[in-house]
């Protein structure tokens, strides 16, 4: 059972910005920008483009709301998009609120955050989606 | 009419990879890793997240396929994805071979290859898909 299954079943705590049956959106804790969400899905694929054509519509279309949601919220130019892979071996996208190509270098530097900020962050995506 | 609305009605040449009525997929002359293509939706939009869902959902679609086949082609772990969108107006989405987090830095600099590298390239995605 990967880390995000743990998250998904509830097991490992998370803040959760959105759900359905197919996907869930929860704040990465260790982000690169504030406001940086993962989205994935509940099945349990490792390679992104291995799931099947249409849980990734699904999952898209899943994350277009919620990345709506982080341009309203944070001070960006636009959402960014990425999906890696290389850490976790449960597929997921990472949707950052981006201002400079830098903004999605997942070399740099994470941040750190409170508790307090994590939950502050979370409840204005929510209050924007 | 952005540049890459010129390279899908033919006035500016590409290493076109795929196409159908809603999708164009070519290689970025501008590549951070051998296999990078992008692939873009023909309606001229700036930010990926204000396509309609349907149209998202489309592009991750048309996107699978050439994943597959870049992961096929390249001595790679899987195929990573980016969607930044800052240089160009026109929403679209990086396809790019990755064996480590900086093969999707984007802040790094370009790879220089010869016309007959990108026929070469092109030629064993597409003997690939």
């Amino acid at each position: 059972m990967t880390i995000f299954s743990k998250i998904i079943a509830g097991e490992i705590p998370s803040y959760r910005i959105a759900e359905n049956e197919r996907c869930y959106a929860f704040l990465d804790i260790f982000p690169i920008t504030r406001g940086h969400v993962l989205v994935i899905p509940k099945l349990e694929v490792d390679k992104f483009f291995d799931l099947p054509e249409e849980y990734l519509a699904e999952l898209i279309r899943f994350s277009r709301p919620i990345a709506k949601a982080l341009e309203k919220t944070f001070d960006c130019n636009r959402c960014g998009m990425s999906v890696v892979g290389l850490e976790v071996p449960h597929a997921h996208i990472h949707l950052v609120p981006i201002n400079s190509i830098d903004d999605l270098n997942f070399s740099r530097p994470k941040l750190k955050l409170t508790q307090e900020e994590f939950i502050d962050i979370r409840e204005r995506i929510i209050a924007n989606l």
